[in-house]
């Protein structure tokens, strides 16, 4: 094994994904409000396995298709036209979504899964399992990409505070020569560590949310360490591991 | 005129200059270490224009075309073969520059430049015109876009940095609804709002820049207002006006 530290990055837009080499890496998908917040929450809560799918059209075919599967997804802020719910991390408790599978629509979160093809690992980032995220790329001793959805590949502030709180925990086990993992870690330092959604009120993501009366959904996805688990990708499906 | 505010924007990086509408709006160009620190000082020491140009071939087939005409870039850190001089801001005293045409290759910054197509107007941005700059901006009443030029599309902590210096100078008469404006204040106002260089020494561009010894340079870079004047471009030039 080399001495060298593996490198740690931080990818800020899907539209930045090609500058950097995921071949080989494991890449954390980021997408705080709500997609990943809520796949943590499912499979912590007993999902047999989350399908992330990128239409509406396909979320309806796969749920048809499978048993004991929900399907899942919102445009603008409400349940998509022909699936049967939301993108809200509180509406999977475990008498809920215990052994079913859920077929999930998003729009930015779903959107950077499919873009990176050769990474050696896909994770599923989100406070709700921070440091079991933080402990498993620690443990693997791989370079690591942390990609933030963000917002139709506009930088946001709660994907990057996330990744900032990746990179404060675990920055000193690899190398940090990048600016967008030092900014983020800046962000994070910047709100004392705790209290996010008080930071964040003043963010793109909350006003648009807020307006959809969903301040409780958000409150609940910057909770640190609520959902310990680690959701992988395993050929099309997320699935827990424990 | 409308009482609303225009609204006052953050591009993180060139690839994603096509998310933001610059019809109409002025775009301040940021490359702090160093085409825009430089273009900044060699105007405000009395250069008649400065020529940004894409490639050293042009740069040298311009210098021969023009009298009184000086060509200048680096590549690597060194002067590229070719050209007469270096991308440094403290090459260009008054009476070595005085009168003169500078015709300019940079890489990150004027490929920027030249992406930009249909704004109001094109502003050259630095620390060293900062306060020329928000003055300039807060008097426009126009939509702004800070044009961050990043490093080979790459997010940077000094292009940031400055633009938080900006949003965080006149953010108040803009409408600010933008997480990246709202990251790059962050970052400012985490460096307390002065020792800029302290707060760069960890960034990508510090350490690649110090490898050459231009520590001094980007030092002076970092140095708020020490050349108020303000860098428009008109047509292929850009010329101060004071």
């Amino acid at each position: 094994m080399s001495s060298e530290k593996p490198s740690l990055e931080v990818c800020l837009s899907p539209a930045l994904l090609h500058l950097y080499n995921t071949a080989g890496s494991v890449v954390v998908i980021i997408d705080i409000f709500r997609a990943t917040s809520t796949i943590t929450a499912a499979l912590h809560n007993g999902a047999a396995s989350v399908i992330p799918v990128a239409s509406v059209q396909d979320c309806i075919a796969i749920g048809n298709s499978l048993p004991n599967s929900l399907t899942a997804g919102e445009r603008d802020g409400k349940i998509a036209p022909g699936l049967q719910h939301g993108n809200s991390p509180l509406e999977y408790p475990t008498d809920f979504v215990q052994g079913k599978t859920l077929v999930l629509t998003t729009t930015n979160g779903t959107r950077l899964l499919h873009m990176v093809k050769d990474a050696a690992q896909i994770v599923i980032g989100s406070f709700l399992n921070l440091s079991v995220v933080c402990d498993y790329l620690l443990a693997q001793n791989k370079n690591v990409l942390l990609g933030c959805a963000s917002w139709k590949d506009k930088y946001n502030l709660e994907d990057t505070l996330f990744a900032g709180a990746v990179v404060s925990r675990v920055g000193h086990a690899f190398e940090v020569n990048c600016d967008a993992a030092r900014g983020a870690r800046h962000l994070f330092n910047s709100t004392g560590g705790s209290n996010f959604i008080n930071f964040l009120r003043d963010s793109s993501h909350y006003r648009r949310l807020s307006a959809y009366g969903l301040e409780e959904d958000m409150e609940y996805c910057v909770t640190p360490d609520k959902h310990p688990v680690l959701p992988l990708l395993q050929g099309d499906r997320i699935v827990a591991v424990r």
